[in-house]
């Protein structure tokens, strides 16, 4: 698991546009929509670490906490997305945290804060699997 | 402010049909799906205590912390939502304990577990208001 | 084929709750959402019917008409569905009519009239197959 | 009205980033989603005219009628959005032609084909208005 914490450190950065449907009726990004942004942002960070597309050990969020910082308008955002370091070594689930950046025309600011716990299954028996299973599993 | 705690103190309880649509990839219902079950579960508690339906003054969600204890799959559910219990008074932002169960044939669990923090702000002038603003206008 | 004519010939109605998330920016359902309800009415024909569950043969929406009568608002729905009568047999696609009322205090009117066609693939070679290969999935 | 039919005569493409969320659990992109596809090429084609924004009139769709030619798998697409030409003036509402391309590594197909009409209501009165009144509150 050494390996893990070296090469998946990189945080990935996606960019996202805002679609009309994405907005409630208060005129602003509804609050769960905000989680499917979160989740693109880690399909992408998957993805750039070579770790999507496995369909047999699949990625499952277990726990989550969102700080909306600000409201979301139609626009275009950036969702960062990097894996939590920790000290223990990662058996069974992961963090990722997560940042929205919303920009205007005079500047960015950080709308939403979020911390992200992934588990792994198998989605077939639907079995807790370890991290490294979920690894292994890209590699064959 | 008082009358607050004691008036809306009751947990209220909706019934919810999962939607094909709610199923990702997966074949379970997405995370960010589950928001949208809890806002529903709002709702009906801001209608159970006649607090629904004012234009000017609107609850948006600061902050939520959400455990997603098992996977929910095609079925009904059960969104119980209450206030949490504070010590001190709410003036900004009001704090909800909401849980989803999610019953087979054989038995009912606990699907997921969450605290959203709810803050009011003017629809119009995009400011912070109080919770006693919001409330006496649905007075008005 | 004659079977098929005879025996799926029910209309199947069911309720169904908006959602907060189903409005848009406009304060009424969005015209997609509607389609949501839709299939939520067709998988309750498929249930009533006996033909849910299949993994293997698969129903897709080819072709969808829809006539948005009247805006739908916050509260409860009826999405009737049932099988376009049709004089030539059917062997790859099938035609459902489907109609969503909207009840207000007073008065139920028609929202939504839509027709959709929908053909059967199989899920993992992705490939076309026929009304009668569904069905027999079914029975397997 | 014959300036209208001169000016607004370009077609409009936009680029969507299929999100994880679109998929639903046949693995492919939900035939709804589609709709939510179309809408944003719809905003991209009035942003693109200077006819975005305008708050007291807005546009409803009233009927469209889509063909799905092949699934959409997660990707990126491109919507083109134009006005079907017509011979006869337009007073209360507009038909948009629209396709949704797919590009793989390989090739580029049309994935999507519809046609959507659109009318235009005062958003506090909910009265039907014509589309000169659209044209005109974007000017004000």
């Amino acid at each position: 698991m050494v390996g893990v914490g070296r090469l998946l450190s990189e945080s990935v950065g996606i960019k996202i546009q805002v679609r009309p449907n994405d907005l409630d009726s208060s005129g602003h990004v509804n609050n769960a929509v905000v989680l499917e942004y979160l989740e693109a942002g880690r399909w992408s960070w998957l993805k750039h670490h070579s770790l999507a597309g496995g369909k047999k050990i699949i990625p499952v969020v277990t726990w989550i906490e969102v700080n909306y910082n600000r409201e979301i308008l139609f626009g275009e955002l950036t969702v960062s997305t990097k894996l939590k370091e920790s000290d223990t070594p990662l058996y069974y689930q992961v963090v990722f945290e997560q940042l929205i950046e919303f920009s205007t025309n005079s500047s960015t600011t950080i709308a939403v804060q979020a911390l992200v716990k992934v588990a792994f299954i198998d989605s077939v028996e639907r079995t807790v699997r370890s991290v490294q299973d979920f690894m292994n599993n890209m590699e064959s």
